[in-house]
């Protein structure tokens, strides 16, 4: 049996300012065509469907025409689960339903409608399919019931322990998860994990596994394991992922081969520095596609009027402009101390106003900016 | 043939600062009895099946339990539209599953994966059901590809003849939607229907079809049509429909016949005028139950001090204190001009704050209500 595996699609994020439909569609339809051409029998989700918790009605209607292509009309079995970005529960919605099309989804520890519990495994061709959602380990002390788990690895192990308990002999085990490995490496697009303490997992605990088709690190070489692999993102979600090859695995469960199956990047993701003067001569610009995101890194350090718009004229797609060398004249260095205070957006941008212009926001300014944050949590 | 039909759930939706999921999971089990003793052969619920477009994750726990009881559990075959509560995107998420058990959702006019027009009727039994979910009139130009739409009666006109150009001879034509018939009573719990005008849909459009299963108005008698029927909420929420007999309709298909079968309250509803003195006495709150939901017309003028306090030890679930007289010494109309120019619930709560107090708000008044209202935003 074939197993296609990815994760961490996060459907809704943006790059900065820029919407990523585009590319997450098209990383999506790269992937549609690696499970036709390998004949995959299977394609696991590990987590992180959504980039948060209240996707918006467009990632809503995103996210459902992938899984509509992929288990209805191309009539591939789905193997899901949710990862700390996705909302257990809305991303559940239809989950009692969806196994009449196999397509499994598992998002939270606990006994179904049908008494079976999450950890039961899905049996497919040769393959015993382990979902084991993202969880918070107090979350597990119920489905355990044991008021004793506090760390993600004492969960775990009670994990890995129940689903060894359904292992049949003869049958490929595969666990499907989205937690932190101890050891990986990670990347800045990975904002909510913890990384270290209480949330490492050791890959040790898996050992029993034929493999393990992880999610929530964004690049496929966080971790070196024998059995268990990071798909990583189809998309690249920041700078640090500049470098970063993009890809799914395939597993095989006759042969324990996996192959790592690389994807174009729909869109190139360019950093670039210099001055403004030598990065808007045509030499320099011409380079680079019109449609490229770009990271600047300028080393002028006066201010400059209208900076934005004039490094737009010559890169259109202008994602971020980081001053190498910092700016004149102005307070470089935030008070964290003051900022870790701050406990509300609105008293956090005050903070970083006064620290940076040397002003206090007027009344008009702050009631424009509660409003502004107002609209931004209700969206 | 014999359909049982409910509308306007509203999950999620509460009575001042109560939340109803206690009465809307009494209500349910009672229509799930009520569907079991009549023995009806399926469900329609004509559209707000939640509250808001994007639903509390406990809303969505709530709703999909009933789902799951109703359609898996009991068998039961579901055909629901969304209104316009409902985010058609939100709530359709599933949809494309659903069917495999007889879980017919439409909440979109258009064209779904299997290349099926929204209007194209569900075939159950001796039964055409025709699910309208809620629209609005400019979205249905793009599904008529008609530009001149501007009207829900245009609009409607063109639905029904799609309808219709379906029907098959011998067969009930059942149409499910959600929207304003002309000449129906509406209720203060309906807040977001534009009563009157472009809204108006004429119930005569409607006369080719043997019953119309209608959701938006939530009292069942809302209107008189030969062959029309609002179900109405199973729920009371507002003390305008304090005497309003909630409940569900029976249609027999064969016989034709409508049959209004009443709910009980979970929840008694109870509206009490007197002054605190007669309202406190034993004789009278005694004869209230504990669990009643309590609107009080408070005949007193002067200014109590803990009134809310005092209420409440006699009345445990005080929803809500008219002053019937008004009230002494305090200024009785603020501007609505002032509050028309109020154009964020920020400007609108400090306007009122300095009209009936006399004071400003101070910053960390301020701060503070802003924090406080994004978090309600972020619910």
């Amino acid at each position: 049996m074939k197993v296609l595996h990815t994760a961490d699609w996060h459907i809704g994020k943006k790059l900065y300012e820029y919407d990523l439909y585009a590319e997450q569609v098209a990383a999506f339809e790269q992937i549609r065509q690696i499970a036709r051409q390998k004949k995959v029998d299977a394609v696991v989700i590990a987590g992180d469907l959504y980039d948060r918790s209240v996707p918006s009605e467009e990632a809503v209607s995103v996210l459902k025409q992938m899984l509509v292509k992929l288990n209805i009309e191309d009539q591939l079995p789905l193997l899901a689960i949710s990862g700390n970005h996705d909302s257990a529960r809305r991303l559940g919605v239809g989950d009692e339903w969806f196994e009449h099309n196999q397509y499994f989804l598992k998002t939270e520890l606990g006994i179904d409608a049908k008494g079976r519990r999450t950890l039961e495994p899905v049996e497919l061709g040769n393959c015993q399919f382990f979902l084991v959602p993202y969880f918070n380990p107090k979350a597990s002390r119920t489905y355990f019931e044991d008021d004793n788990i506090s760390t993600m690895a004492q969960a775990m192990a009670k994990v890995v322990a129940e689903c060894e308990s359904y292992f049949k002999p003869g049958l490929a085990h595969i666990l499907v998860g989205h937690c932190f490995v101890a050891g990986s490496s990670h990347e800045d697009s990975e904002v909510s994990s913890t990384v270290g303490g209480l949330d490492e997992v050791p890959a040790s605990l898996f050992k029993n596994f034929d493999y393990v088709a992880l999610g929530h690190l964004h690049n496929h070489q966080a971790l070196s394991a024998d059995n268990a692999r990071y798909a990583g993102s189809p998309v690249k979600f920041s700078l640090s992922e500049l470098t970063n090859q993009k890809g799914v695995y395939i597993y095989d469960t006759e042969t324990n081969d996996r192959e790592f199956v690389p994807l174009k990047d729909p869109t190139p993701m360019v950093s670039l520095t210099g001055s403004l003067d030598e990065l808007c001569q045509p030499a320099k610009y011409n380079e680079v596609a019109d449609q490229a995101f770009v990271f600047v890194n300028l080393t002028d350090r006066q201010v400059i009027a209208n900076l934005v718009e004039k490094l737009r004229a010559c890169y259109p797609r202008l994602v971020h402009i980081e001053r190498q060398n910092g700016l004149e004249g102005i307070v470089q260095t935030p008070s964290v101390e003051l900022l870790k205070e701050a406990n509300s957006p609105l008293k956090m941008t005050a903070a970083f106003f006064e620290q940076t212009q040397g002003l206090t926001l007027s009344a008009a300014q702050r009631d424009y900016l509660a409003q502004l944050l107002a609209e931004i949590e209700e969206e």
